[in-house]
């Protein structure tokens, strides 16, 4: 397959798409999600195949988890798009409207980013899911999945598409890649594809950042922290730890790093650490932590480490300021909490530290675009430009200015013949 | 001067700036108002050196009368600040505030997107805007200013700076560059700088797009069009053509190309070249515009560039479907008008054209922030992630989620014992 050809065509096609009524694209969703319920026999078989292959090749056992697509998967997605289907239109929202003199209107209004292009994790879930949220929003899209979901991928792929397509949605509005070394390619073609969007390890996103010259939005790192300050409510701060640790320990929203308040260090750290110990988690700490409880030395190579794994890095801290200086330092600005009763020393960590999300008395992994309400999301930003946290539809937005005169130039205002007269109709 | 161990200095008082209340920050930029009406005579002598070093060098007429700061332009850079204090704060808005389940709320708050650094041309105006619309934002900005204007640039940087320090914001908010080769210093600063608006030639900017790990915000190209359509008011066409190509040719927004629908042509060429004429622009066109009028044939390369200069190319199209289509693979999605008296083709123009700013019966040259009524600009996007089109304070913010909780924990709704109840509080 000529990738940049058929990217080339995805660009093409995106004003059409754009230009689809919300009718429309609903009507394509609920096409889609019919499809794949009358599908479903094939699309569990084709599952069993990769999951087959990918028991005989040795995964280990969650990531055999996530490729599983069976029934009560299926519902699922397709409750996804049923949920999808009710949210609001995220296009043509006029944010602006400005008269800018007589006969002169000024819109801002919202309109799909364009071509984007995304490559995740072996998760069959997740197409389904980032196809219809860029369908919702009038974005064509690229869908780089997981080999090991292979089969399972192209038939959700097929049934998707050809449903959509049927349903009104102009033809080469999707297109999906299945060799890995398709990525490279999709990575050169900065005409066509306006936007990517990596999901995977560390090493995997930054690899794809330092590789293309398009846009790319996620993250590479998820060093989460908890901050326990001394006026902390001791049993929600070791239910916030321990869920925030072990809840999920290989996604980007765990906790890696602990800052305890040294006036609280020693009534707090025995009850923790018994609960860690329940949970197997490994506990690396501080000199004057490793007093009151039994456990390895912390190097400043864990504050830069995300474990994904059941291991925490715990470091005392002489207050609030030391902590935000920490995370602000040692952080990758995804998702931070503070637990404490203290509303004063709360809205300062709250202010201060510089992430995507920001928690009081919670744990970190409610850090998802399903838990925020977004319906769905295709990724979590730590980037400061355009989407940050979870990103759902309003993320895979961007809009346009549309001016609207009556013969009107600029000289006629520049040599004072004219002057604006700004005002704001909505 | 170590410029990582400065930028370091402000990415660490970034926090700091963006927790000032909105009454520190007006109060600031009154001060620097203040200040540089007090230090008026210092920094026009100033300007008067930098302006005889660039006469000697023999520097160019426009340039040289983007140079000149005198007392003119100061009143305008003052006046400018005085109306950006009277804009409404763009901090800490709520955009969204949503109630997850009992005692568990999340908002989603404007921040500043913390460090950026503005490399601009010779236009000392330029560093009072940019620096005042960062201070407005709450961000901590490094300015790096054309050489032409080094000691107008440094009277202005240190007015201000000193300025706003007295008046209660934090020391280190704010970094000059002098030196060309400290440039690449800064682009090599990913670790503390959020963002880079580089302002100037085409090659620069890409210069500086290919050089850094630094999101880039601006514009290398500003290829724009104008298509007059078979329904057009030949009379408007004319003014808006003569205005987007002549009032200023050396910017972004003024046209480059213009699209004839081959009804109008005859009718329309021979006027509007007449006006052209006048304005000694140079006409390059089809063969057969080259029926109408006496010009030179115009070539696939004209099509693709910015000429800065009294050219033009004109090209005839069967239809509006044919205009978008060659604006959309020519242009560089910055600005493009249509001249029509018919909605429904003007609809069509709008929606299609896949350009940050699109305009109907008016000239490309109102794509500015100014005439927005933005109070001014950092510069204009061509990018559709975060801010596009011309950029003011909206687009120097980002956004941070707070979530308040009272021990909440995932697991209790990952295992079925609680459910989300979304409940959007405004």
């Amino acid at each position: 397959m000529d990738i940049k050809k058929e990217a080339q065509i995805l660009k093409l096609t995106s004003p059409k798409l754009a230009a689809q009524t919300e009718e429309v694209r609903n009507r394509a969703l609920k096409a889609a999600a019919d499809a794949l319920i009358a599908n479903k026999e094939d699309i569990i078989n084709a599952n069993k195949e990769d999951m087959d292959a990918a028991e005989k090749s040795g995964l280990a056992a969650p990531t055999l988890k996530r490729l599983k697509f069976d029934e009560g998967k299926l519902n699922d997605v397709v409750k996804g798009i049923m949920d999808l289907i009710e949210l609001p239109d995220p296009l043509r929202k006029i944010q602006l409207k400005r008269e800018l003199d007589e006969g002169l209107t000024l819109y801002r209004e919202t309109c799909p980013i364009g071509v984007i292009g995304v490559i995740f994790e072996a998760r069959p879930d997740a197409l389904v899911q980032i196809s219809s949220l860029c369908i919702k929003s009038g974005n064509c899209v690229i869908l780089k999945g997981g080999s090991e979901a292979l089969k399972t991928n192209r038939i959700l792929f097929q049934t998707i598409y050809k449903a959509v397509v049927d349903a009104g949605i102009p033809e080469g509005c999707m297109l999906q890649l299945e060799a890995r070394d398709e990525i490279k390619e999709l990575l050169s073609c900065h005409e066509y594809v306006d936007l990517i969007i990596p999901r995977g390890s560390n090493s995997f996103v930054q690899y794809i950042m330092e590789n293309t010259k398009i846009p790319v939005m996620g993250h590479a790192d998820g060093i989460c922290h908890v901050y326990v300050d001394k006026d902390a409510d001791i049993d929600k701060a070791v239910k916030i730890v321990v869920d925030s640790k072990t809840q999920y320990v290989a996604v980007c929203n765990a906790v890696e790093t602990l800052l305890v308040h040294k006036d609280i260090a020693e009534k707090f750290m025995p009850v923790l650490y018994k609960a860690l110990k329940e949970k197997n988690v490994e506990v690396r700490a501080t000199e004057d932590i490793r007093k009151i409880i039994d456990c390895d030395t912390v190097s400043e190579e864990d504050y830069k480490t995300e474990y994904l794994d059941y291991i925490i890095s715990v470091k005392t801290v002489e207050n609030v300021e030391e902590a935000v200086d920490h995370i602000n330092r040692y952080g990758s600005h995804h998702t931070d909490s503070i637990v404490t009763e203290n509303d004063e020393t709360a809205e300062y960590f709250m202010q201060m530290t510089d992430s995507a999300n920001v928690y009081r008395n919670c744990s970190t992994r409610f850090a998802d675009g399903y838990r925020y309400g977004f319906g769905a999301e295709v990724g979590i930003s730590t980037g400061k430009l355009h989407a940050r946290g979870p990103v759902g539809l309003e993320g895979l937005v961007t809009y346009k200015y549309k001016l609207y005169g009556d013969g009107h130039i600029v000289a006629d205002y520049a040599e004072g013949r004219k002057s604006f007269n700004f005002k704001d109709l909505q």
